[in-house]
Parts: structure tokens; sequence; C-alpha cells
């Protein structure tokens, strides 16, 4: 330890002081990566700025939603001045088990941007999809003993908890006994199960309605406020930030868009929309640093002596006019270095068997039409229980259900993908809008099997076949063209290989190939990923058949 | 884990919630100890409150300053709210080292409080005088391990830290590598001091002036505002709860006598106060509460579900009139409960030989007037430096130097109590103000060797004698009664061995007997508690000779 000649820098400007509450004019000493003090001193390098802030930290986000890996994203974010994020590699522990967390977390050294994971804590799901990997309450245990673990991730099993069944309360357990908190998952939930939940989860992030997220505050949690690509709760419940101690609340933006987060980077976009909808900007900044570090007991998030030099330095406060990042003391971290590619995680994920189109086809000997169980894509990642007509046509000497363009009730299956049975669920979906030729990702919530859905079922075979050949991702087969238009996401089925720039016109490219063949409904080719999400309702296709979800059984596609 | 049937209480009340910030009715369950929900639901026992606040935390204290036992601290402060104390055990460490630590947490099972500690940091307080006991990095690194350390106790070597050594600064990072923090204690220290300490520092409790404060607040510091028995900062700080966000500062006592813990309790007069003082009752009890369970990332100090259901049920906020009291669900747990006795410290800590009045005395082989070196005691714990005349007279055939009464010049004398070389350190003081007899203390900061100071040296050489008798305690001896009033304090010679209230009567009438010889000193007779302090200015006496602690250097009594 040496404490003589000039530091490495001096930082001048108005600081958002996050323990004060205030705004103050400081000379911010920097040297070995670290704030040394408050007060001009010698400096090897002066940098003024009108503001300086701590860099953010997002309280609560799944990388993989962004399709890129950890230190792409941080290459994309840290430029706008989130330093640091709370993950729950949810998607890659369904995928990969536990050791699919430790390489994710092994990635998170290939960036600047600080990665704090937090424990899938519901892997997998339900038992009703079959994923490629499991995190049960020993994984947990011992997951929790890694050096960025700082808490449970969020618990969705809320019918478990209540039902306080061992397995889920081993893990609640697990992170208790290492003082460590536990996040929540409570949509819509109030009045005694909110009360039963509270005494478990600590945090939550899935309020859309201000009633509902003050009866969370009122309940203890810490109330995350999300502000996603696609869930954007902040105009709904940015009042809350008046009528209890904002010291509870947190911003957090649950997922980005690859498109989102090259134009606009991470939870920046949420403190700036705060501030736009009029909370204080040191309250606003607040919520994404010192309320969060506080929650997970995290080093950073303040600028103060003896903290990390992890630094934002704006030219407006207001818009979050980001001139200069540091993290560690380093000054814009992620200019001038060429992106860390390539990945500890593995990339031969998608082990199905070449499709042909009989393989996603409903054998049916009688006449045509039949009544079928559909499930209606409305949008938001909602389905309604729908039953349509469709025909039965013969192909190669058999006789199948087929799609019934007129009524927009196609067929769809999901391959297992995960080296296990490698079976095939099939049924249909309405909806989509698809015209011709067919869609299909291996990103595909919360067992991500591979689902295709299509006007035929050579199409769907086309882009099944297409995926395993990349080894994952998003594609579409556009029979005009006879060109399949593809994102390939070989890492785990779910991530892409390239930058987030790349990752993002690859993105584009896609879903103007879908919007091409008619794909109209409202989430585009994302819509795809919720279609076999057994765990909401309602209906929901696995790869071992057609789930009631409020039922919470399988039931039959034809309607006898 | 069961679920099922009543609960065991419901509480009824104004929630003091120190989440939202916020009054709120509520109904509170509470089963096997916890807190398991807001709502009426079927209970076994339904009490009624007008308020209900989570129990009180002192944010920083040490229970030596009352003279009793950590349980008999527990049962004085438990029915006023306080339900948890963060404290500092250095004089124990000062007198039995690290072992007595790990015993005096032992004790703390012996009482409903929570008594959570921080390690001891400072001890020995300096090289100069002979302790008990010593705890270096080695040890500071263990007793962290304890189930109930959560911090690195209270920094007091400034100069040690500001130059970089090796010792302290292990015993800081022992503290960071377990992600604890580290308390301070930095009295007065302003610019860019403050900003050095402040990297290393993350609490301070040592305010007096509303300037300081803001200073340590705007550096980083945890601020707590203390107010103690002795040292009362609200008055002058108070105004900082509207200048700063209150979420930076606490509540702490420091110390309480023995005498207030009896009449009034503990921090709970500190939360009083601030309201007395105009601070929001809900942002008061924070203070006290969350806030401190923030920095120490402490279970306890809110009611929410998943909490320990400890609270205060109160009749009257303002006032903070308690009418209940509970912890980990148990009501009123000190009630109808006969205090816990006995302790697992030792009572054998103080070794000296019977003293002689010749032991005492300094000798001098020419003629009389002397002129002396005298620690002037002018209250508050401060000493001046004096230069007295005193008479040299012949005792038992030797020439010694003896006091002053005319000039309140007296003797005093410092015997190595813990075992060690045995040695008297000889001097003098000023303004005690006796008449007659002598008084002495084993309690005296921060080595607690045996201190006596009298009219003659026959008088202190029988304090002396009877505190070695009774293994420590204060005393004074009246030579017009012949009598000594005696506090024992067996336990390491710092704690009592009877209730609160025996401790307070007796203390009470030491310090009557002291009144009646003439002591008159502001401080009374715990003045001579920080006589031998030789870590703050001016003179002070050890066992190894007189200090001029602004010089660092031990100086010759007789000025030649």
């Amino acid at each position: 330890m040496t404490d003589s000649g000039p530091v490495d820098l001096l930082v001048e400007g108005t600081l958002v002081d996050v323990h004060t509450g205030q705004l103050a004019d400081r000379a911010i000493a920097v040297d070995d990566g670290e704030i040394v003090g408050f007060g001009a001193v010698p400096a090897m390098r002066t940098i003024e700025a009108e503001y300086v802030a701590p860099g953010l930290i997002d309280a609560h986000m799944h990388v993989e939603a962004s399709m890129v890996t950890i230190h792409q994203y941080g290459d994309a974010v840290v430029p706008h001045g989130v330093t640091a994020v709370v993950h729950d590699p949810h998607e890659i522990a369904n995928v990969l088990g536990p050791d699919g967390v430790r390489d994710f977390c092994a990635d998170a050294d290939r960036t600047p941007l600080k990665a704090r994971m937090t424990v899938p804590s519901s892997v997998p799901a339900s038992k009703r999809q079959d994923t490629g990997g499991a995190v049960d309450s020993a994984a947990v245990d011992e997951l929790l003993d890694s050096d960025d673990a700082i808490a449970l991730g969020e618990v969705m099993e809320l019918d478990a908890v209540l039902a306080l069944d061992d397995e889920i309360h081993e893990k609640i357990a697990s992170a208790r006994e290492r003082g460590l908190p536990v996040d929540g998952h409570v949509p819509g939930v109030t009045g005694p199960e909110l009360q039963r939940l509270a005494r478990f989860l600590d945090t939550d992030h899935e309020s859309v309605e201000l009633a509902e997220a003050r009866a969370k505050a009122d309940a203890g949690f810490h109330v995350y406020l999300r502000e996603g690509s696609t869930s954007k709760n902040l105009d709904a419940l940015v009042d809350l930030v008046e009528t209890v101690d904002p010291r509870q609340l947190a911003l957090c933006t649950d997922e980005r868009t690859v498109v989102d987060l090259l134009d606009d980077g991470g939870v920046n976009t949420a403190v700036r929309k705060a501030i736009e909808l009029g909370v204080d900007p040191v309250t606003a900044v607040q919520m994404a640093t010192v309320n969060v570090a506080e929650v997970y007991d995290l080093p950073f998030g303040r600028i103060e002596p003896g903290a990390p030099a992890d630094m934002v330095l704006l030219s407006a406060l207001d818009s979050w006019t980001v001139e200069h990042v540091l993290v560690d003391g380093v000054v814009d971290p992620t200019e001038d270095t060429p992106p860390a590619t390539g990945s500890a995680l593995p990339t031969d994920t998608v082990t199905f068997d070449r499709i042909a189109p009989s393989d996603l086809a409903i054998e049916h000997s009688g006449p045509g039409p039949v009544t079928v169980r559909a499930a209606s894509a409305v949008g938001s990642f909602r389905t309604e229980r729908l039953t349509g007509s469709v025909p039965v046509e013969e192909r190669d000497g058999t006789s199948v259900l087929c799609g019934n363009s007129d009524d927009d009730v196609l067929p769809m299956a999901v391959i297992e993908r995960h080296g296990g049975p490698g079976n095939v669920g099939r049924g249909f979906v309405h909806n989509l809008g698809l015209d011709r030729g067919a869609v299909g990702t291996t990103v595909a919530h919360d067992a991500h099997n591979c689902v295709v859905a299509g006007v035929t079922h050579d199409a769907m075979a086309r882009v099944a076949n297409e995926l395993r050949e990349f080894g994952g991702g998003l594609c579409v087969f556009d029979p005009e063209s006879e060109d399949c238009t593809t994102l390939p996401l070989p890492i785990a089925g779910l991530l892409s290989e390239g930058t987030t720039a790349e990752t993002a016109a690859a993105f584009e490219a896609v879903s103007g190939a879908a919007d091409a063949i008619g794909l109209s409904v409202p989430g585009g080719i994302m819509e795809l990923s919720y279609l076999a999400l057994e765990v909401i309702p309602t209906y929901r296709l696995t790869n071992n058949g057609l789930v009631d979800v409020s039922e919470g059984s399988f039931v039959d596609v034809v309607v006898e």
C-alpha cells in the first residue's frame, strides 16, 4: 500500500450524491481504481464534467433476453453508464444446468461490466416439458457459494412456496443461511397470499399497477419498477415514488431486446424516463445505484472515499447524456478495446435428428375437417384458448391434419433439442397471420426446445433443419425466395457469437423476413418464444404435448 | 415447517412502517417468533396498541460503560423497547483479550437482547501502558468469524491508518474480505485527513458540531448522532436530519451510566429526544432501526413478513411510552423472569500485591517544596497541564513528595493489575477538590489499571487494598468514618455481579461518599477513569509513568 505523489485522476463536477441525496460540487480523487477522497489534489489527469453520478446498477435482468453474450452486453451498456447488473441466468440454466451457470459467470470476466448473479431458483419451470438442465436444491446451495452469487434468483414456483414444498424451501433456506436475499416473482398477487409470500421473498419486479406495487411495498417487498423493452411499467408505477420512502424502490429492465440494447443501452433508459416522468433526478439515480447496493450488500453504487471508481460523467443529467464512464478508475473501458469474443459456453446444444415434414404432422384416420384446440397468440406473450377447424390431407400416403389459412389456424411443433427423448409435440397456433412459409426459434421459454410454426409442414421442417445446422437461433423460411433468413444463436441455442451490432442487424433481417411472409402477431417473431411456456395460461405446446395450464394437465389436440 | 391453524398472536395498531416511511393501521400476525403477515387472521391472542414500532437497535455502544453484565443491561433496556445493540467490547478486550471477548459474547446468550459485536480494533490503545489483553490482527481475523461479529469496531488509531501501518490495515482488510463494515472514531477530524480516513472507515459517532457531522456525511460516512449519558450531541446535530437524506444517519448512546440505564433505558432516550427536537417520529424510529440494520446487514429492525417479531407496542409515540415489547415473538420477555446472574467472564483480574503507602509515594532526597507536573482534571474527561508545588515530608524514615491541599495538587498512582509487571506509576493530580481521604477505581480507560488519588498515601493505600480484595470496583475512603464505600466490580474489574438496580444504588452510594470527602471535579468519581487514558491530551499517568500525550513521550513528574 503506497500513498504518495499525484493521484491518477481528478474528476471535477456536480456530484449526484446518493448518500446525502443532494447535488454538490466536488473534486473526486481517483487512484489505483478507487475513489480516495473529495477535494482538489495533484493529479496526473483532470476531467471536468457537468455532472458525476455513480455507475448504474440494473436491479434485475436476464442477459439472455438480448441474445448476446454478457461481454457483448457489457460493451453495449457500459458506454451508457451502466456499470453493473444483477442478472439471473435462468435461461442458460434451463439449457445447461449448473455447469452452464458457471460458464456464464466465467464469461463475465471478459467485460468491465460488473455482473452479479442471482442463482436460478426455478429450473425447470415445470415437469411437463424436457429441459437441458435442472438446478435442484443441492445445486442451488453449491452455486450460492460462487464469488458472484448475491441472492437466490426470482422464485416463480409460488404454489410450491405457499404449499411449503421442501425443495423450494431448501433453496430459500440456503440463501437465508448465508444472509442473502431472495428475489421474488409475484405478478398480480395480493391479499393473504401476498402476505404469505412476503415471509419468504424480499423483492419483486412484476408489478404492472400502482395499487399492486403499493401492496407489495406495504408487505415489505423491495419493489423494482420495471422498464424493459417489452414490459414498460414505469408510467403506471412512478407515483409510488411520491407515496413511499423511495429507498425501498429500485429500477430494473428485466429484459432488453438486442435492438433496444444497441440503440439505447440498458437501465439508463429507466433512469432517464423516471426523470422525464418527474422523479427528482437524485432520487432516480439512487433507485439505480445505492438502493440496489443495499438490497444485495454490494460494495459499489456510491461515490465515496474507499469505493471503487465506478462513475458516469454527464453533460446533462435530465437527458442522461453521457460523456465518459469509469469502471474501477479506467476511463471509457470499452472504447478502443476490441470487444471480447468467444464464450466459455458450449455451442452444440441442438441435438435432434434431421426433421422430416411428417415428423411435425398429426396423423388422422378419419375424414376432415377436424376440430382442434389451438393456442391463440393474442400478443404480450398471452394466449387464449381457441377451438378451430382444420382439414385432413394426404401426405406421402398418410392422412394428416393440416393448416387452415383462412381461419389462421396453423400447425406448430415443439422439438426436444437437449439430447433427451428427442420427441416432438404437435399442435396448432392461431393468430400468427402467416401467409406463407414458416418461422422457428430455439429461444422458447423456459425449456428452450425448438418451436416451429408455419403454413406447411414442409416449410416448418426446413426451418427446424436450418436451426439444427446453426446450433440454434431464429429462422424464417420464405418459399417465394426459397431462402431462409437466420439469426444464428449457437451459444446454448440462445446467444449470438456476434457483436451486439451484428446481432441486432441479423435480428432486424429476420424480423423483416417474418413481416414479409405475413407474421402479424403483436410481438413479432419473439411471440413464438412464449408459445411453449407451460407455466402461464392458457394453452401452451410442449415437446410432450398440449398443456391447458389453468387445468394443470395435458389435453388432446383433437377435440373428440 | 407447518402452516395451519390460528397464529400465536395478532398485534393491532398504527404501524411505524420504516420501509414506506409512513404510519399505517395494521394487524400484524406473529407465529413461532416470526412476523408472518399483515391482515386480520385467527389468533390465539390479540393485543391492541396505539402504535407498533420495530424493536430499537443502538447503533454503537459499550456495555461496560454501564458497569453491568450484558444480561443485566438487556433486562434494563428491553422493557424500553431496545431489542438489539451493536456493541464494542473494547474495555473487556483491554483486560482479557480475545478470550474475554468470547466470554462476553457467551454472556449475551443470557438475555433476550440481541447483542451484535463489532470486534475491538484498537487494543491496546498504546504501547505506553500495560494492559491485560491485546487483540492483534490475527486475533481480529479470528474474532470476525464469530457468529455475532458484524463489523470491525471503532478504529481509534487514526495516525496508524493514515500512515498505512500494516497492523491496522490488516485488521481493516479482514473486515473488508468478509464484506463487513469498519466503524470509525474520528472526533474533530476535517479536511484532507477526513477524506483519507473515509477511504477506510464507514461510520462515525464522534461528531459534536453540525459542520463536523455534515463534513462526515459528505465524505460518505454513516453518521451516528450520539446521545449518551455523558456525550449528548443531539441538540447540536439534529439539524442534519433536515439537510441530508436521513437514511445515512443513525442514533447511538456510546455509553449509559448505570443510573441513567436504570432510570430511562438506552437508545430509546435518543429516539424520544429526536422527536422532541422536531424530527418526524417515523424518521426518528428509522434512525434507530432500519438504518442501523442496513449498515450492518442485520435481519431485524423492520416489521415485515419474514422478519423476527421484535416489536415495541406504545401508547404514545412522541413520548415513547412503552406498553409491551416483543423479542422473537415473546411478549415482555424480561418480565416475570428473574434476571440471569453469573457470567462466563473471570472475577480474578486484580492481581497486584498488597499495597503499602510507601509504594504509592515518590521519594525525594532534597528539600521541599518541589515543583511537579500535575494533570489538572478540568471535567469532560479533559486534562490540562499544570505545574504545581508540593512539600517534601518524612514517612517511615524516607523523604517523599506529598499532597498540597491548599493548591489541590494531590498524589495519584496507577497500579498495574493484570498480572504483568505489577509496577506503580506515581504522580499528581489537580482539581479533584478532595478535602480528605482517597478515591480509586479499576475502571480506567483504556488499560483499566487501578487508579487511586487522595489526600494522603495512607488513604490511597487503603483504597487500593480494598479494590484488591473486591477484585475491582470503585471505592471511596473517608478517614472520618474510617469506612470504605465500595461498588464492587469483580467481573474483569469492570462489571458488577449485581442487578442494574443494585449496581445503580451502590454507584449512588459511592458517589455520595465521594461528595462527602469533597470530590468536586465535574464528572465526579468517573472522571478518575480517564486520568490514565494516555491517548488523549494532555498529561495522563500510566503504570509506567507520566505521559505528555501531545509530545508523545514520558516526562518526569519532578521539574528539575
